[in-house]
């Protein structure tokens, strides 16, 4: 197991895309508990950091790491982390945290037995709004959730075509934003009752879903569409018997009953790794797979239509 | 909490079908730690026994009952069993034991919270052949296992419109059967590479179906048929350093390498109930999720095909 003292942590990161440069490596910079010490790309290096090419040769590298921070595509990723829960290291998932359920049950119990602290990330739970979302809502009667996402797959996902292959799960890979955040400030387990898809021709993950659920006594209602041109929407609103919450742009925005919008500037990456820290020095591990569980109970239950199509 | 001292388990029976009257009867009948009380059906009663038409109605018709068994269809079961919970009432469940991943959790979550037992079970996993088979594998290397599961689904399920609707499962709703007895003996857990369903067009769950898996270093090829006419078969075939293992007959004959085959009679529900009656008796619950989640796996990461429509 890594120590964890008073020094840095050690850390080695996976995967070097848009995801790394735009949050991961920023956050890292400014988290003076961490020490970004080796990278491991296929494709890119960064100036003055050791590169290699896979995480193997990073951990065999000689740089003393305590943990890994992995933002590699979902696809591998469970290799990857195994790599790093047997050499020792404490390990950091991007979202999803795996491509399977049984993934993430496996990692979990090789992390517990190795004793390395396993996290898997929700960066969306921790928008601006999220918290004082779920505090507010604390005691309150729900009656009813509507959580709509719409997106447009072409500006946010040009030419990704693994999102719509199978195993991308289309839209759900934002949808499961949505869902993280539900999870994380409903009370109540978010029970699917019926849910539809909208399936391209010749593709195995939907452009398009809708969900009827049920927590507690609320009907949930969920809405995810990838083909949103115009304006794009990520709400969820909660009907409560002192007024409707709204949680805008992906849980950034607050709005209560009566109140002003709060906003408050993007601290999603920084929290993530703040927590990562200090699940780092209490040796404990965060692993909720509830966002990806409901996924795999919309795979499971949906009807589906087979659509027109689509080209990127 | 229900008490469970030496006196008999008090047990209502939820659903009157024919697994009820061909397995769970009769493993009560001949079980003397249970006595059954009182039965729980829309449409049947049973001599003798205090019959009502639903769980709640039995639960308040004064019989002090311990525990609940549930073998009513899972669509519904979530709400029966929550209602026994809820009443400090222990819980035996039909496989599968809900309809999605997160009702499962909700259920031993509430259950744990309740300090009542909660028993998910997977009678296939009581076939005689599947404890001496987990035995011998111990130690083993195991290099390849191949589950081939081909039924007639208008033999086995006459008319059984809901097993093709949407949550109905499909070809998985006998494979699951096969999924419980790999995840029981294999050591290493099944993940997913890649896998295929044909489904019939109109409906929303599959008839037929293979995975691709891996389970440590061997592969696991599943094949599930549900238009399997003629001879049926449903086998589980390992691999091993010391020869291959043959599971037949849904684990009910075993043969070992140079061995003869070794048959026992059928006791898979007078086990489930001699299970349940420990699990009352040191208050632990036996929550098993694995199969269900191969399922959800499968479900999420399938290539799909549509085939001709299928009439019953």
């Amino acid at each position: 197991m890594a120590e964890s003292g008073t020094r840095r942590i050690k850390l080695g990161l996976v995967g070097i895309g848009k995801i790394a440069r735009d949050q991961h490596l920023p956050a890292l910079a400014a988290d003076g508990r961490f020490e970004l010490a080796a990278t491991a790309s296929r494709h890119a290096t960064l100036d003055g950091v050791p590169g290699y090419h896979d995480i193997g040769t990073m951990i065999a590298g000689g740089h003393d790491l305590d943990a890994v921070s992995l933002c590699t595509p979902p696809d591998g990723r469970y290799e990857q982390a195994i790599t790093a829960i047997d050499a020792g290291l404490h390990v950091m998932l991007e979202k999803p945290p795996a491509t399977t359920l049984t993934e993430i049950a496996a990692l979990a119990a090789r992390a517990s037995a190795k004793g390395v602290v396993l996290f898997t990330t929700w960066h969306s739970r921790e928008a601006a709004g999220v918290e004082p979302a779920k505090a507010w809502l604390q005691g309150k009667r729900i009656d009813a959730v509507r959580i709509t996402w719409r997106e447009d797959i072409r500006r946010w996902h040009p030419g990704q075509e693994w999102i719509l292959a199978a195993g991308g799960f289309g839209v759900f890979d934002p949808g499961i934003n949505a869902l993280s955040i539900a999870t994380k400030i409903l009370p109540e387990p978010m029970l699917l009752k019926s849910a539809w898809m909208e399936v391209p021709e010749g593709r195995a993950s939907p452009l398009a879903a809708e969900l009827e659920m049920r927590s507690g006594n609320a009907r949930v209602d969920v809405v995810f569409d990838f083909l949103q041109t115009g304006p794009q929407t990520w709400d969820i609103e909660i009907d409560t018997d002192a007024g409707t919450l709204r949680l805008g742009l992906g849980g950034s925005i607050l709005q209560l009953p009566g109140g002003e919008e709060q906003k408050a500037p993007d601290r999603e990456y920084p929290r993530l790794y703040a927590r990562f820290a200090e699940l780092v020095a209490s040796g404990e591990s965060d692993v909720d797979v509830r966002p990806l569980q409901i996924v795999a109970d919309a795979f499971m239950m949906a009807e589906r239509r087979v659509t027109a199509p689509f080209a990127f």
